[in-house]
């Protein structure tokens, strides 16, 4: 939920909106299971007439929808609903950018109920390694793999262009957590020359090994199945991709895995770190500094870290920082670093 | 969550910022329980102190803090946390109109938790009679009854200076479903020559009862034990108040309650309704309007219903309407209809 301008008039109502905000969570999960937005899109726009559709009472859905229209997510002229320009590309169905697959993750009970004790976490500091969904195969990251693949295309082609890489020679590329896979398969449309190693757990590796397949990768796309602080890495990587991952761990955590990842990369090899990374203030840009506190709800130590502490954490670990920038979409950002040694792109 | 202007960016931000609106709730939930908006209001201002003061983890501490900020209620400056006006005003244990314990309530197991289903209560058009927590002594009552009483005053006392009633007699007011009992309050502070009659649960008659002997009632306040579709109500009232409680009932359910009343009231008395009454178009205010989905998710029948509803099942039931306007506070409209005969007010 964005901030708001100071400038206001002092009322509770913002504070009642915010203590209710589970409500608006479950409005747009449920509008999404239902597939509401994809019937308005195609041209069944009142509560009467996507009722019918859906064989549900009108009553239920005449509600649902004008409070989907508090949201803004549509748009009510006398009892005709229709998409706003947001729901309309990520909402619909028929749309490439649809993300309601994201919905089954970010709602997903696991995510859900971790937030149902955070004042424990908060008393903590963190998850209990019990709670914690990262160190173990669990279900809900075949639903992100699944749910993240379509939004993160152009995050991953984003990424892709900013990455050097030699043209001249065969190249490895290693995708640590490649949930999707979608950050590699990039790289490897970008690179012919590359081979593109996936590694996260068997159940999710499926999902990347079908999205590889989809760009025909063909021997071009290996796997590797387990967890990164555990599995042979493997050596001779020009590349090692860390997308949205490193928030999950602590320093302590996270120097270690750098420890392992640098004698896998070839001297001058590049390690490329992307995510929520809020600025040095720790709240701003909004969705990068609120991210922490879903991490902090769901594992015992990580956070979304600032670049500021990422680079400090590389540097100390031996790589050479090269630089950090917003990517495209504006959400994430992503930084390059080097191994020690030579090297260079095209 | 208030709906945003239309003439944005296209971005999914805002609809990862609705499915992850479970996070607000938890985040402030949780900083009321800690109480660190009174901790901040009496100058422990960085994490670090708060977390010194509190005995938690400084981490935990600065995660919720700037979630906080992010969500506006607290402004970051350095490491350095102020309030900002609404939460100053309302989250402050200091303040009068501190309104932590509405949390509890709004924020409590079971309202929650009628969120989990909401698509089975959607598909049904309302909760099971098993979820519904309306007829029953549940203890939520209580925490509501306790939670909301601070909040209520003013419009109790906003409530209590539209009601014109006779001042030259004994009088009677019924105040049905009288929770904190408030409303009864008030107009029993304003006329001397009332007796309220407060009825509701008898766990929750407890708080009436305190808040009647803190005003110093005596004995022209008395309770009436149990639900208002069964208990006999009494008659010879002069007004009969209906706060925040019809949206919990059908339709048919009302003429029920409507026709127990009408007997009750004299001739000429006043039937008294207020609560969360959404314009016409059913989207505005937002409060009022999003509030039918709550009630759908916790009740079988109940919905906020507009004035325009309200009007036609009142002269359904004989009453004649006499006027609605919207409480002093914005959030809440004003019905008020007479039985047949004469009447007036002083």
């Amino acid at each position: 939920m964005p901030a708001r301008s100071q400038s206001h008039q002092i009322t509770p109502e913002r504070i009642f909106d915010l203590l209710q905000a589970y409500r608006n969570s479950a409005a747009l999960k449920t509008a999404i299971d239902l597939d509401i937005f994809s019937h308005i899109g195609a041209g069944i726009v009142t509560a009467a007439d996507l009722a019918d559709e859906l064989k549900i009472p009108v009553r239920g859905m005449r509600i649902l929808c004008d409070f989907l229209t508090t949201d803004g997510l549509l748009i009510k002229t006398g009892d005709h609903y229709a998409l706003n320009a947001d729901a309309a590309v990520f909402l619909d169905r028929k749309s490439p950018a649809y993300m309601g697959g994201a919905a089954r993750f970010l709602c997903s009970t696991p995510m859900m109920r971790a937030f149902d004790n955070l004042i424990d976490c908060v008393r903590r500091g963190g998850a209990t390694e019990e709670v914690g969904l990262i160190s173990q195969d669990h279900p809900v990251w075949v639903d992100f793999a699944h749910g993240m693949a379509a939004l993160q295309a152009l995050p991953a082609q984003n990424l892709s262009e900013f990455i050097d890489l030699p043209c001249d020679r065969p190249i490895k590329i290693l995708d640590i957590a490649a949930g999707h896979g979608r950050f590699g398969i990039a790289l490897a449309a970008r690179y012919p020359n590359a081979t593109v190693f996936a590694l996260d757990w068997p159940a999710v590796l499926n999902v990347a090994r079908k999205n590889a397949d989809d760009a025909a990768l063909g021997s071009r796309f290996e796997t590797i199945a387990g967890s990164a602080f555990e599995v042979d890495l493997g050596d001779g990587y020009d590349a090692v991709l860390l997308v949205n991952f490193l928030h999950h761990f602590g320093i302590d955590e996270i120097a270690t895995l750098f420890g392992r990842i640098r004698p896998a990369l070839n001297a001058g090899g590049l390690l490329v770190i992307a995510g929520f990374m809020p600025n040095e203030d720790r709240i701003s840009p909004p969705q990068a500094a609120r991210f922490s506190l879903s991490v902090m709800a769901s594992t015992p130590k990580g956070e979304a870290y600032t670049a500021g502490e990422l680079k400090g954490m590389l540097e100390a670990a031996g790589f050479s920082y090269i630089a950090d920038k917003p990517m495209s979409s504006g959400l994430q950002r992503l930084i390059t670093a080097q191994s020690p040694g030579g090297g260079g792109g095209c």
